[in-house]
């Protein structure tokens, strides 16, 4: 089921109690090249440096009391794992982290950071799954999903909301796409709140399932996905997929070369850290250039959870 | 002669119709780290990137009529060669820059966009002064100086200006030292409009001629100069060093892998993108830990242009 216009409304009174309202940049230079106006939502600079607080915060908030009692229960290399852990903290639940052992050690300082419970496990999904279903037996905290979840959805919705606040008269609203979670919150917000704002996503050609997934109509899968976007490696689930066939209608595919392109112009331009999958949608805008003239374009820029040492740029 | 509370003022009513008033961010982490609070003002926003746009602006837009129409020249490997070409094209005055032949392209290219004239030399300084001079004497361009100039001392002020009426009870603010122009305008302002604000400088090791000449009192200079921050190679002059020398009352040195440690902690706290230089001043305060506890702290993150080919970590 689709979520309604109320339930975004209702959500974004809950969450953003509990994450920074993130500044929308803007540079001359960009606008100068695609004769166009980009607005960049900033979600690096959100609490724990990435939009994944937001469905954190309300897929927490709206669990049970009985439920939040036990705890909540995830398992991530990424960004999620330290979102549940900051969001179950400032709503005083107890979460427990699955992470592969070899997950970069500021991430896992992060997450006991924000006191939790961190499991290793081999680095396979397998591995991830079976420890957390065995936490999960062992405690009764709930399991959530990082993108296939309808209250993650909804708490992602956040962000495209602000951003349309402050910029109402949007054309086009670009995100990355992984596994759908901030595409399909973003779609719903656009539809509700914009003025015929279209919203488009940008997705690496290494690992283009969600763009084989809006041509067949059923959820397709990555047989290898050899992107530098480490975010957007997953595939779409069957709580956003619907959203996103429904709402989305255009996915534009980007070389390796052009999201490293893409994601130095950011750090250059506007002077930020971004990870690589936020350079996605900049990526998609520049090479479909035509299309975005004389329009006003806001992008999604996802997080900013990088690996200082392990930089793209040569 | 040391500039009067009016001149601030005035300057500061002139140079903000041309620059950003840059936001100012703080990190609950780092707060945490030193148990006070700290107020990062992020020039790295500033228009071409930098500072130095404040003092351009006010250098420039202070000569005569007949000054104007015969354009401005500097010589410049750094951010002040890009400040004058833009504050130039923005104040309609034609502007040579003199940049060393090795100068990386980044910075040749911001100059030229920005409608600079460009000569080059080879990279030694009686190089870019002969070449400064000759240029002068064909021209009649008026030469300004990026450190040792009243006006350039003024506009550079208005950091701190700005910085004090978003935060006005803080105990210190922070700089970086090189050429002495953003410490001077900063003390300036700290002593106009701060409430019992003290001005601090940190400055490497290896190029503490500044912290030599206040110990001295007289302008020292580095024989050497073997740092990262590549900002604060220079020395102090003239017209900045009785201004320093009156308002300011420490310099704390600090060690080349502290300023690579505070500059990542920039980039991975803060999420933004600044020169080595800028970390200085963050690596002095935690260096000096205990001096600022329980304090408001203001640093001025002097600029963002860095060359993301030749980062420091590893």
């Amino acid at each position: 089921m689709i979520p309604a216009k109320e339930d975004l409304i209702e959500t974004y009174k809950r969450v953003r109690k509990y994450v920074n309202r993130t500044p929308v940049l803007t540079s001359t230079t960009i606008n100068g090249w695609i004769d166009g106006e980009v607005f960049f939502k900033c979600e690096n600079f959100q609490k724990m440096g990435a939009f994944k607080m937001r469905g954190a915060i309300q897929a927490i908030a709206k669990l049970s009391d009985a439920q939040k009692k036990l705890g909540v229960i995830t398992h991530s290399s990424g960004n999620f794992g330290q979102a549940v852990a900051l969001a179950a903290k400032n709503l005083g639940v107890k979460a427990y982290i699955v992470m592969p052992e070899n997950a970069p050690s500021v991430k896992k300082e992060a997450v006991a950071g924000y006191g939790g419970e961190i499991t290793f496990c081999e680095s396979t999904l397998e591995a991830r799954e079976n420890t957390s279903e065995k936490i999960r037996k062992e405690t009764g905290a709930s399991f959530l999903h990082p993108s296939n979840n309808i209250n993650v959805i909804l708490g992602n919705s956040t962000a495209a909301y602000e951003l349309l606040e402050d910029i109402p008269d949007l054309d086009y609203i670009l995100t990355p796409v992984g596994g759908g979670g901030l595409l399909a919150g973003t779609a719903l917000a656009a539809q509700y709140f914009g003025n015929g704002c279209e919203v488009i996503a940008g997705e690496p050609f290494e690992a283009d399932d969600a763009y084989r997934s809006l041509q067949s109509g059923k959820i397709e899968v990555n047989l290898t996905a050899n992107t530098i976007a480490d975010g957007l490696r997953t595939h779409l689930g069957d709580k956003n997929f619907p959203i996103i066939q429904k709402l989305v209608k255009d996915i534009i595919r980007v070389e390796e070369q052009e999201i490293v392109d893409a994601m130095r112009i950011i750090w250059e331009r506007l002077k930020i850290v971004v990870e690589p999958s936020c350079a996605v949608p900049l990526a998609a805008l520049l090479r479909e250039k035509e299309k975005f003239r004389n329009k006003k374009i806001g992008i999604i820029l996802s997080g900013g959870n990088v690996d200082l040492n392990n930089l793209p740029f040569s």
